[in-house]
Protein backbone atom coordinates (compact mmCIF):
# COMPACT_ATOMS: atom_id res chain seq x y z
CA UNK A 1 0.00 0.00 0.00
CA UNK A 2 1.73 3.42 -1.16
CA UNK A 3 1.42 6.29 1.21
CA UNK A 4 -1.45 7.92 -0.52
CA UNK A 5 -3.40 4.84 -0.19
CA UNK A 6 -2.66 4.99 3.65
CA UNK A 7 -3.34 8.43 3.81
CA UNK A 8 -6.86 7.47 1.96
CA UNK A 9 -7.65 4.75 3.95
CA UNK A 10 -6.59 6.76 7.34
CA UNK A 11 -9.25 9.79 6.41
CA UNK A 12 -11.87 7.13 5.00
CA UNK A 13 -11.78 5.25 8.91
CA UNK A 14 -11.56 8.51 10.73
CA UNK A 15 -15.26 10.01 9.31
CA UNK A 16 -16.55 6.58 10.26
CA UNK A 17 -16.27 7.70 13.51
CA UNK A 18 -18.90 10.45 13.41
CA UNK A 19 -21.46 7.86 12.57
CA UNK A 20 -24.20 7.15 15.42
CA UNK A 21 -26.98 3.93 16.21
CA UNK A 22 -30.08 4.89 13.96
CA UNK A 23 -28.53 7.03 11.29
CA UNK A 24 -29.70 6.99 7.54
CA UNK A 25 -26.17 7.49 5.81
CA UNK A 26 -25.79 9.15 2.17
CA UNK A 27 -22.84 7.26 0.84
CA UNK A 28 -20.53 8.57 -1.93
CA UNK A 29 -18.26 7.54 -4.21
CA UNK A 30 -14.13 7.22 -4.98
CA UNK A 31 -11.18 5.77 -3.85
CA UNK A 32 -11.01 7.12 -0.31
CA UNK A 33 -15.21 6.18 0.35
CA UNK A 34 -14.08 2.72 -0.21
CA UNK A 35 -11.82 2.60 2.91
CA UNK A 36 -14.99 4.38 4.38
CA UNK A 37 -17.78 1.96 3.79
CA UNK A 38 -15.25 -1.25 4.64
CA UNK A 39 -14.95 0.60 8.20
CA UNK A 40 -18.71 1.17 8.20
CA UNK A 41 -19.15 -2.46 7.40
CA UNK A 42 -16.78 -3.67 10.23
CA UNK A 43 -18.53 -1.46 12.94
CA UNK A 44 -22.20 -2.71 11.77
CA UNK A 45 -20.82 -6.81 12.24
CA UNK A 46 -18.39 -5.74 15.16
CA UNK A 47 -20.88 -3.19 17.38
CA UNK A 48 -23.69 -4.09 16.06
CA UNK A 49 -24.20 -0.83 14.55
CA UNK A 50 -27.52 -0.19 13.42
CA UNK A 51 -27.60 2.44 10.54
CA UNK A 52 -28.72 2.06 6.65
CA UNK A 53 -27.04 3.56 3.57
CA UNK A 54 -28.19 5.42 0.60
CA UNK A 55 -25.45 4.73 -1.98
CA UNK A 56 -25.40 7.45 -4.79
CA UNK A 57 -23.52 4.82 -7.09
CA UNK A 58 -23.71 1.32 -8.14
CA UNK A 59 -20.52 0.64 -7.42
CA UNK A 60 -20.55 2.09 -3.83
CA UNK A 61 -24.24 -0.49 -3.16
CA UNK A 62 -21.74 -3.44 -4.19
CA UNK A 63 -19.58 -2.66 -1.45
CA UNK A 64 -21.72 -2.09 0.61
CA UNK A 65 -23.25 -5.17 -0.33
CA UNK A 66 -19.30 -6.89 0.21
CA UNK A 67 -18.79 -5.72 3.81
CA UNK A 68 -22.53 -5.86 5.17
CA UNK A 69 -23.72 -2.43 5.12
CA UNK A 70 -27.11 -2.42 4.63
CA UNK A 71 -29.17 -0.32 2.40
CA UNK A 72 -32.20 1.71 1.43
CA UNK A 73 -33.40 4.33 -1.18
CA UNK A 74 -34.84 7.40 -1.98
CA UNK A 75 -38.51 5.72 -1.99
CA UNK A 76 -38.34 4.87 1.45
CA UNK A 77 -36.43 7.81 3.51
CA UNK A 78 -36.30 11.46 2.03
CA UNK A 79 -34.42 13.04 4.60
CA UNK A 80 -30.55 11.51 5.75
CA UNK A 81 -28.83 12.52 9.16
CA UNK A 82 -25.68 12.36 7.39
CA UNK A 83 -23.99 11.72 3.84
CA UNK A 84 -20.16 11.37 3.23
CA UNK A 85 -18.46 11.85 0.13
CA UNK A 86 -14.79 12.41 -1.75
CA UNK A 87 -14.52 15.82 -4.13
CA UNK A 88 -12.33 16.80 -6.53
CA UNK A 89 -11.06 20.11 -5.19
CA UNK A 90 -12.00 21.94 -1.82
CA UNK A 91 -11.33 25.77 -1.11
CA UNK A 92 -10.92 27.71 2.64
CA UNK A 93 -15.01 28.13 2.46
CA UNK A 94 -15.47 24.60 1.81
CA UNK A 95 -16.73 25.18 -1.24
CA UNK A 96 -16.30 22.05 -3.52
CA UNK A 97 -15.74 21.10 -6.87
CA UNK A 98 -17.00 17.31 -7.59
CA UNK A 99 -18.29 14.99 -10.73
CA UNK A 100 -14.62 14.64 -11.80
CA UNK A 101 -16.23 11.09 -11.91
CA UNK A 102 -19.32 11.73 -13.64
CA UNK A 103 -21.97 11.37 -10.99
CA UNK A 104 -22.54 15.12 -10.19
CA UNK A 105 -25.54 14.41 -9.71
CA UNK A 106 -26.46 11.78 -7.76
CA UNK A 107 -23.64 12.75 -5.42
CA UNK A 108 -25.41 16.14 -5.24
CA UNK A 109 -28.51 14.94 -4.63
CA UNK A 110 -27.72 12.69 -1.58
CA UNK A 111 -25.35 15.54 -0.10
CA UNK A 112 -28.26 17.55 -0.38
CA UNK A 113 -30.91 15.35 1.36
CA UNK A 114 -28.26 15.18 4.39
CA UNK A 115 -28.46 17.28 7.73
CA UNK A 116 -24.60 16.82 7.76
CA UNK A 117 -22.30 16.86 4.70
CA UNK A 118 -19.20 15.22 5.17
CA UNK A 119 -15.92 15.52 2.90
CA UNK A 120 -12.87 13.46 2.77
CA UNK A 121 -9.94 14.47 0.92
CA UNK A 122 -6.39 13.91 0.85
CA UNK A 123 -4.55 17.54 1.05
CA UNK A 124 -3.61 17.43 -2.89
CA UNK A 125 -7.36 18.72 -3.33
CA UNK A 126 -7.08 21.42 -1.19
CA UNK A 127 -6.65 24.66 -3.05
CA UNK A 128 -6.85 28.47 -2.46
CA UNK A 129 -9.39 28.98 -5.21
CA UNK A 130 -11.61 26.36 -7.08
CA UNK A 131 -11.09 26.46 -10.81
CA UNK A 132 -7.81 24.40 -12.10
CA UNK A 133 -9.52 21.19 -12.18
CA UNK A 134 -12.44 21.76 -14.90
CA UNK A 135 -15.69 22.25 -13.72
CA UNK A 136 -17.94 18.97 -14.97
CA UNK A 137 -21.58 20.89 -16.08
CA UNK A 138 -24.21 17.96 -16.75
CA UNK A 139 -26.31 18.91 -19.40
CA UNK A 140 -29.56 17.53 -21.12
CA UNK A 141 -28.35 15.81 -24.65
CA UNK A 142 -30.99 17.85 -26.82
CA UNK A 143 -29.89 21.39 -27.95
CA UNK A 144 -26.06 20.90 -25.91
CA UNK A 145 -24.32 22.89 -28.76
CA UNK A 146 -26.69 26.06 -28.02
CA UNK A 147 -26.20 25.44 -24.20
CA UNK A 148 -22.36 25.06 -24.03
CA UNK A 149 -22.26 28.25 -26.40
CA UNK A 150 -23.90 30.28 -23.36
CA UNK A 151 -21.48 28.56 -21.03
CA UNK A 152 -18.63 29.35 -22.60
CA UNK A 153 -19.98 32.91 -21.82
CA UNK A 154 -19.42 33.15 -18.55
CA UNK A 155 -15.72 32.73 -19.18
CA UNK A 156 -14.30 29.00 -20.22
CA UNK A 157 -14.25 26.59 -22.97
CA UNK A 158 -16.85 23.72 -22.56
CA UNK A 159 -15.41 20.21 -23.63
CA UNK A 160 -17.98 17.48 -24.09
CA UNK A 161 -16.84 14.62 -22.06
CA UNK A 162 -15.45 11.50 -24.23
CA UNK A 163 -14.66 7.91 -22.89
CA UNK A 164 -13.40 5.48 -25.20
CA UNK A 165 -13.93 7.96 -28.31
CA UNK A 166 -17.18 8.00 -27.33
CA UNK A 167 -19.60 10.68 -26.11
CA UNK A 168 -19.86 9.71 -22.07
CA UNK A 169 -23.32 9.39 -20.81
CA UNK A 170 -24.00 10.41 -17.47
CA UNK A 171 -26.01 7.96 -15.09
CA UNK A 172 -29.63 10.07 -15.74
CA UNK A 173 -28.70 10.02 -19.67
CA UNK A 174 -27.04 12.90 -19.94
CA UNK A 175 -23.61 14.54 -21.38
CA UNK A 176 -20.80 16.33 -19.17
CA UNK A 177 -18.85 18.91 -20.36
CA UNK A 178 -15.47 19.86 -18.77
CA UNK A 179 -15.48 23.51 -18.62
CA UNK A 180 -11.66 25.16 -17.81
CA UNK A 181 -12.20 28.44 -15.92
CA UNK A 182 -9.26 28.45 -14.37
CA UNK A 183 -9.96 30.12 -11.06
CA UNK A 184 -13.49 30.43 -9.72
CA UNK A 185 -13.51 33.73 -7.70
CA UNK A 186 -17.73 33.74 -6.80
CA UNK A 187 -18.08 29.82 -6.56
CA UNK A 188 -21.96 30.63 -5.47
CA UNK A 189 -23.02 33.32 -7.69
CA UNK A 190 -21.30 31.18 -10.67
CA UNK A 191 -23.54 28.15 -9.66
CA UNK A 192 -26.95 30.39 -9.56
CA UNK A 193 -25.83 31.80 -13.34
CA UNK A 194 -24.91 28.57 -14.58
CA UNK A 195 -27.94 26.75 -13.30
CA UNK A 196 -30.26 29.61 -14.83
CA UNK A 197 -29.31 28.12 -18.25
CA UNK A 198 -31.81 26.11 -20.13
CA UNK A 199 -30.31 23.06 -20.76
CA UNK A 200 -28.01 22.80 -17.91
CA UNK A 201 -28.86 19.81 -15.15
CA UNK A 202 -26.30 20.52 -12.64
CA UNK A 203 -22.79 21.68 -11.95
CA UNK A 204 -19.76 20.49 -10.23
CA UNK A 205 -19.78 22.84 -7.68
CA UNK A 206 -21.52 21.84 -4.09
CA UNK A 207 -21.47 25.23 -2.52
CA UNK A 208 -22.58 26.01 0.78
CA UNK A 209 -22.98 22.40 1.20
CA UNK A 210 -19.99 20.69 3.12
CA UNK A 211 -20.06 20.72 7.34
CA UNK A 212 -16.58 19.13 7.82
CA UNK A 213 -13.78 18.62 5.30
CA UNK A 214 -11.79 15.93 6.78
CA UNK A 215 -8.31 16.37 5.21
CA UNK A 216 -5.69 13.59 5.66
CA UNK A 217 -1.89 14.78 5.07
CA UNK A 218 1.84 13.22 6.60
CA UNK A 219 -0.42 10.42 8.21
CA UNK A 220 -2.86 12.85 10.12
CA UNK A 221 -6.06 14.00 9.49
CA UNK A 222 -7.24 17.82 9.95
CA UNK A 223 -10.79 18.65 10.22
CA UNK A 224 -11.78 21.75 8.80
CA UNK A 225 -15.12 23.68 10.07
CA UNK A 226 -16.83 26.34 9.14
CA UNK B 1 -64.40 22.76 -38.30
CA UNK B 2 -65.64 23.38 -35.28
CA UNK B 3 -65.14 26.84 -33.95
CA UNK B 4 -61.91 26.23 -31.84
CA UNK B 5 -60.34 24.80 -34.33
CA UNK B 6 -61.23 27.61 -36.96
CA UNK B 7 -59.77 29.86 -34.34
CA UNK B 8 -56.18 27.76 -33.93
CA UNK B 9 -55.94 27.73 -37.88
CA UNK B 10 -56.50 32.06 -38.07
CA UNK B 11 -53.78 32.27 -35.29
CA UNK B 12 -51.73 29.49 -37.02
CA UNK B 13 -51.44 30.82 -40.35
CA UNK B 14 -51.48 34.89 -38.96
CA UNK B 15 -48.12 34.11 -37.05
CA UNK B 16 -46.46 32.98 -40.22
CA UNK B 17 -46.81 36.47 -41.69
CA UNK B 18 -44.09 37.23 -39.12
CA UNK B 19 -41.44 35.08 -41.08
CA UNK B 20 -39.20 36.48 -43.91
CA UNK B 21 -36.72 34.91 -46.36
CA UNK B 22 -33.22 33.83 -44.96
CA UNK B 23 -34.80 33.48 -41.35
CA UNK B 24 -34.52 30.42 -39.23
CA UNK B 25 -37.28 29.21 -37.48
CA UNK B 26 -37.78 27.26 -34.42
CA UNK B 27 -40.92 25.05 -34.73
CA UNK B 28 -43.21 24.16 -31.59
CA UNK B 29 -46.09 21.64 -31.04
CA UNK B 30 -49.48 21.19 -30.50
CA UNK B 31 -52.88 21.44 -32.19
CA UNK B 32 -52.28 25.74 -33.13
CA UNK B 33 -48.60 24.74 -34.23
CA UNK B 34 -50.38 22.38 -36.72
CA UNK B 35 -51.51 25.03 -38.67
CA UNK B 36 -48.79 27.19 -38.42
CA UNK B 37 -46.07 24.51 -40.18
CA UNK B 38 -48.92 23.60 -43.06
CA UNK B 39 -49.36 27.53 -43.64
CA UNK B 40 -45.08 27.72 -43.54
CA UNK B 41 -45.46 25.17 -45.85
CA UNK B 42 -47.46 26.61 -48.23
CA UNK B 43 -45.35 29.82 -48.60
CA UNK B 44 -42.04 27.35 -49.46
CA UNK B 45 -43.62 26.18 -51.76
CA UNK B 46 -45.96 29.20 -53.58
CA UNK B 47 -43.72 32.02 -52.90
CA UNK B 48 -40.45 29.97 -52.90
CA UNK B 49 -39.52 31.16 -49.33
CA UNK B 50 -36.17 30.03 -47.99
CA UNK B 51 -36.45 29.51 -44.42
CA UNK B 52 -34.80 26.57 -42.19
CA UNK B 53 -36.79 25.34 -39.23
CA UNK B 54 -35.76 23.61 -35.91
CA UNK B 55 -38.52 21.77 -34.84
CA UNK B 56 -38.91 20.76 -31.04
CA UNK B 57 -40.65 17.87 -30.83
CA UNK B 58 -40.39 14.47 -33.97
CA UNK B 59 -44.10 15.16 -34.51
CA UNK B 60 -43.52 18.76 -35.38
CA UNK B 61 -40.85 17.59 -37.77
CA UNK B 62 -43.30 14.74 -39.51
CA UNK B 63 -45.82 17.70 -40.11
CA UNK B 64 -42.48 19.73 -41.23
CA UNK B 65 -42.02 17.06 -43.85
CA UNK B 66 -45.15 16.44 -44.63
CA UNK B 67 -45.79 20.52 -46.04
CA UNK B 68 -42.34 20.48 -47.19
CA UNK B 69 -40.95 22.76 -44.76
CA UNK B 70 -36.73 22.18 -44.59
CA UNK B 71 -35.40 21.26 -40.98
CA UNK B 72 -32.08 21.39 -39.77
CA UNK B 73 -30.86 20.80 -35.84
CA UNK B 74 -28.41 22.39 -33.02
CA UNK B 75 -25.44 20.83 -34.29
CA UNK B 76 -26.05 22.91 -37.88
CA UNK B 77 -27.70 26.50 -36.03
CA UNK B 78 -26.93 27.73 -32.44
CA UNK B 79 -28.96 30.94 -32.87
CA UNK B 80 -32.39 31.10 -34.19
CA UNK B 81 -34.08 34.24 -35.73
CA UNK B 82 -37.76 33.05 -34.74
CA UNK B 83 -39.18 30.71 -32.62
CA UNK B 84 -43.16 29.98 -32.54
CA UNK B 85 -45.02 27.56 -30.36
CA UNK B 86 -48.12 27.39 -28.48
CA UNK B 87 -48.86 27.51 -24.31
CA UNK B 88 -50.98 26.29 -21.70
CA UNK B 89 -52.04 29.74 -20.10
CA UNK B 90 -50.63 33.62 -20.63
CA UNK B 91 -50.94 35.99 -18.15
CA UNK B 92 -50.98 39.83 -18.65
CA UNK B 93 -46.87 40.11 -18.68
CA UNK B 94 -46.29 37.52 -21.45
CA UNK B 95 -45.17 35.10 -18.52
CA UNK B 96 -46.13 31.61 -19.29
CA UNK B 97 -47.18 27.87 -18.44
CA UNK B 98 -46.08 25.45 -21.12
CA UNK B 99 -45.59 21.53 -20.60
CA UNK B 100 -48.69 20.22 -20.62
CA UNK B 101 -47.79 18.18 -23.44
CA UNK B 102 -44.83 16.71 -21.33
CA UNK B 103 -41.94 18.35 -23.64
CA UNK B 104 -41.35 21.53 -21.74
CA UNK B 105 -37.68 21.11 -22.36
CA UNK B 106 -36.84 21.18 -25.81
CA UNK B 107 -39.68 23.84 -26.02
CA UNK B 108 -37.62 25.76 -24.19
CA UNK B 109 -34.52 25.13 -25.74
CA UNK B 110 -35.78 25.97 -28.69
CA UNK B 111 -37.53 29.03 -27.41
CA UNK B 112 -34.55 30.49 -25.73
CA UNK B 113 -32.43 29.88 -28.63
CA UNK B 114 -34.47 32.37 -30.67
CA UNK B 115 -33.95 36.05 -31.21
CA UNK B 116 -37.89 36.39 -30.72
CA UNK B 117 -40.17 34.15 -29.57
CA UNK B 118 -43.64 34.79 -30.92
CA UNK B 119 -46.80 32.37 -29.30
CA UNK B 120 -50.02 31.47 -30.80
CA UNK B 121 -52.85 30.77 -28.51
CA UNK B 122 -56.46 30.90 -28.40
CA UNK B 123 -58.67 32.88 -26.04
CA UNK B 124 -59.10 30.56 -23.35
CA UNK B 125 -55.50 30.56 -22.59
CA UNK B 126 -55.34 33.98 -21.00
CA UNK B 127 -55.27 34.58 -17.65
CA UNK B 128 -55.01 37.16 -14.88
CA UNK B 129 -52.65 34.98 -12.68
CA UNK B 130 -50.53 31.99 -13.36
CA UNK B 131 -51.68 28.53 -11.62
CA UNK B 132 -55.06 27.21 -12.62
CA UNK B 133 -53.36 25.20 -14.98
CA UNK B 134 -51.05 22.24 -13.09
CA UNK B 135 -46.96 24.03 -14.01
CA UNK B 136 -45.14 20.88 -15.00
CA UNK B 137 -41.57 20.02 -13.74
CA UNK B 138 -39.21 18.42 -14.86
CA UNK B 139 -36.92 16.20 -12.61
CA UNK B 140 -34.19 13.72 -12.61
CA UNK B 141 -35.98 9.96 -11.71
CA UNK B 142 -32.86 9.63 -9.47
CA UNK B 143 -34.17 10.65 -5.92
CA UNK B 144 -37.63 12.44 -7.15
CA UNK B 145 -39.63 11.83 -4.08
CA UNK B 146 -36.56 14.23 -2.24
CA UNK B 147 -36.87 16.77 -4.96
CA UNK B 148 -40.87 16.49 -4.77
CA UNK B 149 -41.06 16.93 -1.23
CA UNK B 150 -38.39 20.38 -1.79
CA UNK B 151 -40.75 21.44 -4.49
CA UNK B 152 -44.05 20.95 -1.83
CA UNK B 153 -42.58 23.57 0.24
CA UNK B 154 -43.56 26.24 -2.40
CA UNK B 155 -47.00 25.38 -1.77
CA UNK B 156 -48.26 22.87 -4.10
CA UNK B 157 -48.87 19.36 -3.90
CA UNK B 158 -46.67 17.82 -6.78
CA UNK B 159 -48.23 14.94 -8.53
CA UNK B 160 -46.17 12.33 -10.93
CA UNK B 161 -47.54 12.60 -14.07
CA UNK B 162 -48.92 8.95 -15.31
CA UNK B 163 -49.78 8.13 -18.92
CA UNK B 164 -51.36 4.59 -19.59
CA UNK B 165 -51.04 3.48 -15.55
CA UNK B 166 -47.24 3.89 -16.29
CA UNK B 167 -45.31 6.59 -15.51
CA UNK B 168 -44.63 8.90 -17.99
CA UNK B 169 -41.10 9.63 -19.23
CA UNK B 170 -40.51 12.64 -20.96
CA UNK B 171 -38.15 12.93 -24.32
CA UNK B 172 -34.97 13.41 -21.98
CA UNK B 173 -35.87 10.34 -20.20
CA UNK B 174 -36.50 12.61 -17.06
CA UNK B 175 -40.62 12.31 -14.60
CA UNK B 176 -42.94 15.12 -14.93
CA UNK B 177 -44.34 16.79 -11.18
CA UNK B 178 -48.37 18.06 -12.12
CA UNK B 179 -48.05 21.09 -9.27
CA UNK B 180 -50.85 22.78 -8.36
CA UNK B 181 -50.14 26.37 -7.16
CA UNK B 182 -53.29 27.66 -7.92
CA UNK B 183 -52.40 31.45 -8.08
CA UNK B 184 -48.96 32.55 -9.27
CA UNK B 185 -47.92 35.94 -8.13
CA UNK B 186 -44.63 36.10 -8.95
CA UNK B 187 -43.47 33.34 -11.62
CA UNK B 188 -39.63 34.96 -11.66
CA UNK B 189 -39.12 34.37 -8.49
CA UNK B 190 -40.54 30.92 -8.08
CA UNK B 191 -38.89 29.86 -11.38
CA UNK B 192 -35.65 31.09 -10.29
CA UNK B 193 -36.41 29.05 -6.64
CA UNK B 194 -37.63 26.06 -8.24
CA UNK B 195 -34.20 25.61 -10.46
CA UNK B 196 -32.19 25.69 -7.33
CA UNK B 197 -33.82 22.49 -6.33
CA UNK B 198 -31.20 20.00 -6.66
CA UNK B 199 -32.81 17.34 -9.33
CA UNK B 200 -35.20 20.03 -10.89
CA UNK B 201 -33.97 20.42 -15.00
CA UNK B 202 -36.67 22.77 -15.95
CA UNK B 203 -39.81 23.93 -14.93
CA UNK B 204 -42.50 25.30 -17.33
CA UNK B 205 -42.55 28.69 -16.32
CA UNK B 206 -41.55 30.45 -19.40
CA UNK B 207 -40.29 33.91 -17.93
CA UNK B 208 -39.16 36.71 -20.00
CA UNK B 209 -39.14 35.14 -23.08
CA UNK B 210 -42.20 36.10 -25.08
CA UNK B 211 -41.86 38.68 -27.35
CA UNK B 212 -45.34 38.84 -28.73
CA UNK B 213 -48.26 36.95 -27.96
CA UNK B 214 -51.18 36.33 -31.08
CA UNK B 215 -54.16 35.56 -29.44
CA UNK B 216 -57.34 34.06 -31.68
CA UNK B 217 -61.08 35.05 -30.37
CA UNK B 218 -64.47 35.42 -32.02
CA UNK B 219 -62.63 35.37 -36.03
CA UNK B 220 -60.04 38.04 -35.00
CA UNK B 221 -56.48 37.63 -34.15
CA UNK B 222 -54.97 39.94 -31.65
CA UNK B 223 -51.50 40.66 -31.00
CA UNK B 224 -50.02 41.49 -27.26
CA UNK B 225 -46.67 42.83 -27.04
CA UNK B 226 -44.72 44.03 -23.95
Amino acid sequence: MGQVDETKQLVGEEVVKYIKDGMKVGLGYGSTMYYAVKKLGERVKEEGLNIVGVPSANKTAEWAKEFGVPLTDFSKVQELDIAIDGADEVDSNLQLIKGGGGALFREKVVAAAAKEFYVIVDGSKIVNHLGAFKLPIEVVPFGWEVTASKIAKFGCEPVLREKDGEVFISDNGNYILDCNFQKITEPEKLHNELIGIVGVVETGLFVNMADKVLVGKDGKVEVVEK
